[in-house]
């Protein structure tokens, strides 16, 4: 991590000029996910107090629940010792970070039959959250 | 992620066959650190119940807290939805995760003022940690 410069210049930004963004539940600590942002995202997210996210698969921003309403609204960003991934606390509206319908993308847990088992009911359906078309 | 074949297969790897592993305090709820591994520093892991990760930057199998004793005892592994990012539910050893001797690697949120202000203090010099020299 750079020491000088603006906070958003002090980055270690990936080749690709990405770096990951972990998303925190503000009350209860879950880990919701687990997404990318590029330097216009994360100056989107700061100035607007929402998260905005770099999608990978369709080369653009990614203003999280645009489409199922639940947007995440920050309460604090955190970056790690190597400048290169952070950490933001958000108010997960809607209560479900997850495109499955769930609360966490993180919803299989390695059981110990080394199977990944679903742990976590889905809260509303894909269907309802994005439309059934 | 795949739906056929052994648990470790149906990871998706990158393409440098690497996925982002972020580790949790399992009673606290902190988000300790984001780290890398590669099929065998998981198949390690799992095997042995302490975290092993790739270290991009020295190019081999990183046994955290080998050399500090900060290890980190696995309590459970979560993969997400796009099975590329494991969440590791894991007891940390000597309560310090990060290098600079401090609990997370979280340690600095971006203030009011937009500067990266470290929130978290040193428990332990990293001299203590790492030896002196």
């Amino acid at each position: 991590m750079s020491e000088t410069g603006q906070w958003i210049d002090q980055i270690a930004w990936n080749s690709d000029g990405l770096l990951p963004a972990i998303s925190q539940d503000h009350v209860s600590g879950r880990v919701l996910m687990m997404a990318w942002m590029n330097r216009e995202s994360l100056q989107l997210s700061v100035e607007g107090g929402y998260a905005v996210y770099w999608s990978r698969s369709r080369g653009q921003l990614w203003r999280k629940g645009e489409t199922s309403g639940n947007r995440q609204k920050i309460e604090a960003i955190r970056i790690d010792c190597d400048g290169d991934t952070l950490l933001i606390s958000v108010q997960q509206e809607g209560g479900i970070a997850c495109h499955t319908g769930r609360e966490s993308c993180f919803y299989r847990r390695l059981d110990g039959d080394n199977v990944w088992q679903s742990t976590d009911e889905v809260l509303r359906s894909p269907e309802e959250l994005y439309g059934s078309k």
